[in-house]
């Protein structure tokens, strides 16, 4: 069987910046092809960045994306590059609405491609054909499906294009990939991190080589936009499944691998089916190592999507660092710790505030943190700020616990404004799914590192990421205090947390059942949980939607985050 | 031609709860029977409410509505309804999830029907078949699309049912509607209120009308959800397209009206079409008066849509009242005067909170304002709140500023945490477009009346409300210099809008433009606009992303309003 080096380019793209992609495709291009590639992959939108969402019914950005990939071709022949063949994911457009009849609304006008340059020009283009419209995508509502599947001569190889979904579900062009008779499947994706995903994903890559009898090439991007991390993790694989190489998670990457494939016959026609013939290179070329990263373990996996996602959302929106309130309790302790792994600890500003109700270990748990980690570090009493309002106002009760958060709030609020960093809100997913927060206070922010880590997962991870710093000799940065206190808001005396909630342990074995596996009440009781506890604990999410719905975002980890992946309304009255 | 009584009966359903929008539809039902009606149409989901969002992906909530149609059934029968045959919208599941393959995702596991109740039986359902996925629909997301046509024979007359969308596109199952040749089309809506959509809605109900050769029942649901707003306008045409009923909008109404249909013929079988009999009914009736409602005009409508939303958003959630900041500016004085309408000045709640900034006529107006229209009204002045944040913190320029809308935030909140008013924020769309707001400040708040309404439109819609009390011989509730005067933050001394922002007739035009109407900076700089100008606030939309994405919601009455609507990543570096 004839060899094929194929390169597959984990790049990290940035929604709109057409310019900054381009020049890195451009790099990773000329690294490739010094490399002997006879094919160069990148992944869905790279030129684009992805999700463009609602970007994708603007004309002029369809034009821009066009026009950027013609000049990209254009680019790469006129810097020596163009011999070799580029596959390159972006929004096309714009082409006549989809929708007949009278539909009084915008429709698609986009499609979701893959392009094909070679020798100066676009020489080929795939849609995608299968359009996830669940969980966070609104592919359907983007985008016009493709009907033809697209396969490159190259050589003596065949080498069939897909993009992403097509591979998820059956039918489709990809469905003609046998009887094409090709040797190779190329696909493009743009796949988001998720728990466990690296379960579901690679055996259907492996599936699918083995159903197609070829070899499956699987590029994906890499890094954070907004509330989704791509973690990358592409891989070639055998006809019969044997990976042959995998890029790491999180990181750009080059991923060279040769192949040997099917050689190609001679093309019987099949019906959506498209050919174009590429020439084959003949270069002398160095023998390739081995490239096989190892997944990491789970916990670790969260916490660099976790790093991922907020050092793209500070570094991409061009904030110079980040500030949020440090309270001496886990949550705040672990996003210290992330945010520093992120941008390191020169750009990582706590801000203590303790009240007339902070403990003694809050302040000393914030301090003890702060000089773990190295980083800057500011204590704002905030009794004196608070006074004046509650003699104003006459607050007692809820109205004056709140206010203390909101306090905050406007100090951290003030400093951002000042000194322009971004501000934190540290609310742990289980928070956020029952309301145990104040709105405008604890809850201010344009970015939630752990929205979506559930309590006793913040627990895991602060474990986890003290025992890799022992393993490295370095000092674990979260303070062993804030790991094993019982946790409060302390916005009164003595309270802690469980006056109000369950134990988390059950609280978030309820909330997975109700929220992530959308269990009934009745099936998450039979889980061997209180029916009156269980109904309590479902009343309070439902009843926090509206908190939820002007939350920050923040980094989507798990099957179900809140947000997009979730999207329910706030007026809503079960059971009346 | 046989006569058909048809009775529409515009409802106004909570989303969730069954039991209550049962009893409702059981009402109208006793009503329309004993005003000798031979069908009873309800509009799309009106026993669940709608949108219901991702509630279609929990089995037990469909489960629940299954449960209640059938309920409901008995219930009719039981009270000695059950010989009105009703037609009424529910979401059906759960089914198999539509999606083959492995798709890592929750898939549709809805239908969105037509029930059809008749002796105390469910006799028939009908699936709609196209699935609105645009704007601020998500249905193709949430169900399973049908695939047949239902015709009811109903004694002489055969009766087609659809659902809404059905009808705004070709193909389908209502093409079938002439070869089944039914005498009338019987539409289940859930419409949502935008301005002009009349000019829309209307005349394809007509064409419809004319293409069919059948009468066309179009019944809608009515009452604010979330930010949607359904304003009913429930209306019935001949087969000429000429109206013969026509519902008020914004008020539940049950719609009566004798319609001469064609009679049913020996039915021919047609694919794709279900048949189910039902006898006639042979009452003696009275005849009925005309009901042919008049639409008001544009500024009434909207002034109505914002009336309906704002009311439904309050009472649905069981709040008591509202309270929100007064300060004399066109925008908090148009919500009061709203709110008023709304919810009778008893349950709103102003506070003016003045600041060294404030000018007396702020004060004076706000003051006025209250007077005029009879809120609860109270004054808590900020500087003595605001100086130690400012001594503590050192805070100068926009810190300094912003602090101000901060502080009056932390006030509104405090208020409503102990008296338990919904807190309004009382931004424009223009605003919050521009990101022209404090965020945490004067956008603190769980709901907003003018979210989409435009500068230039709240000043309409001031001069509307006016007049249309002189016309009533009542005290017009804003006063004129809130109106005329120019707009101010008074976040510093001497500060007005325009030293930040274009004139509002030019910025709304642009924004226009750019947001409703999805043009790119070339085609709005051809409407005569500023290259320049045009490029600053395109910039300005695209940087305040992150600000709307925390936004309150409020009711939509563009054509496309920020929210679901229009759907945009935050991290996103154009030109780059």
């Amino acid at each position: 069987m004839p060899t094929v080096r194929l390169a597959l380019a984990q790049t990290n793209p940035v929604v709109g910046a057409f310019e900054g992609n381009s020049a890195s495709i451009v790099r990773f291009v000329r690294d490739a092809r010094e490399k002997g590639a006879d094919l160069v992959g990148f992944g869905e939108m790279a030129l684009s960045g992805y999700p463009i969402e609602d970007l994708a019914s603007r004309p002029a950005f369809l034009t821009a994306s066009r026009e950027a990939l013609h000049r990209l071709a254009e680019t790469l022949e006129a810097e020596g590059l163009g011999d070799v063949p580029v596959i390159v994911g972006y929004p096309d457009g714009p082409f006549e609405p989809r929708l007949s009849g009278t539909a009084n609304a915008p429709t698609a006008i986009a499609q979701n491609c893959a392009g094909v340059l070679f020798g100066g020009e676009v020489v080929a283009r795939y849609a995608k054909f299968h359009l996830p419209n669940y969980s966070v995508f609104d592919e359907y509502r983007n985008f016009i499906p493709g009907d033809e599947l697209l396969v490159l001569r190259l050589g003596e190889v065949d080498v069939a294009v897909a993009i992403c979904e097509d591979i998820w579900r059956d039918g489709g062009p990809v469905s003609r990939v046998s009887s094409a008779d090709a040797g190779v499947l190329f696909v493009v994706n743009a796949s988001p991190f998720e728990r466990d995903k690296d379960d579901l994903r690679l055996p259907l890559v492996r599936r699918r080589a083995v159903e197609t009898d070829a070899i499956v090439a699987y590029v994906n991007i890499v890094g954070g936009q907004d509330d989704l991390v791509f973690d990358g993790d592409s891989v070639v694989v055998d006809q019969g499944g044997v990976i042959l190489a995998r890029a790491p998670q999180f990181e750009e990457h080059l991923l060279l691998v040769d192949v040997e494939a099917e050689a190609a016959t001679e093309p019987h026609i099949v019906e959506g089916v498209r050919r174009v013939d590429l020439p084959a290179r003949a270069d002398d070329r160095a023998e390739l190592p081995r490239d096989v990263a190892e997944l990491p373990d789970d916990r670790e996996q969260v916490w660099n999507a976790l790093v991922t996602g907020l050092r793209d959302y500070v570094d991409k929106n061009g904030f110079p660092g980040v500030v949020f309130g440090l309270s001496g309790g886990i949550d705040s302790s672990v996003v210290a710790s992330i945010a520093a792994d992120a941008l390191g600890p020169d750009r990582v500003f706590g801000v203590s505030m303790p009240s007339r109700w902070s403990s003694d270990h809050s302040r000393s748990d914030a301090d003890d943190l702060a000089e773990r980690i190295g980083l800057r570090y500011r204590t704002e009493a905030i009794a004196s700020l608070v006074q004046p309002f509650e003699d104003q106002l006459h607050l007692t009760g809820l109205a004056a616990e709140n206010l203390q958060a909101r306090v905050r709030g406007v100090i951290l609020m003030a400093i951002s404004n000042a000194e322009g960093q971004l501000v934190l809100t540290t609310g742990n997913k289980t928070e956020l799914a029952v309301g145990y927060s104040t709105i405008y206070g604890d809850s201010v922010g344009g970015f939630n590192p752990i929205k979506d880590v559930p309590k006793t997962l913040v627990w895991e991870l602060a474990r986890w990421r003290n025992e890799a710093a022992e393993a490295r000799g370095e000092t674990p940065p979260i303070p062993e205090n804030s790991i094993t206190k019982p946790p409060s808001a302390e916005l009164r005396e003595g309270q802690t947390d469980q006056d109000s909630l369950p134990p988390y342990d059950v609280l978030d074995a309820i909330l997975d059942g109700f929220v992530s596996q959308k269990f009934g009440p009745e099936e998450i009781g039979e889980l061997g949980y209180d029916e009156q506890l269980v109904g309590d604990v479902i009343r309070l999410v439902d009843r926090a939607e509206w908190k939820r719905r002007q939350s920050a975002p923040g980094p989507k980890v798990s099957q179900t985050a809140f947000g997009r992946d979730r999207r329910l309304p706030i007026t809503y009255r079960p059971g009346t």
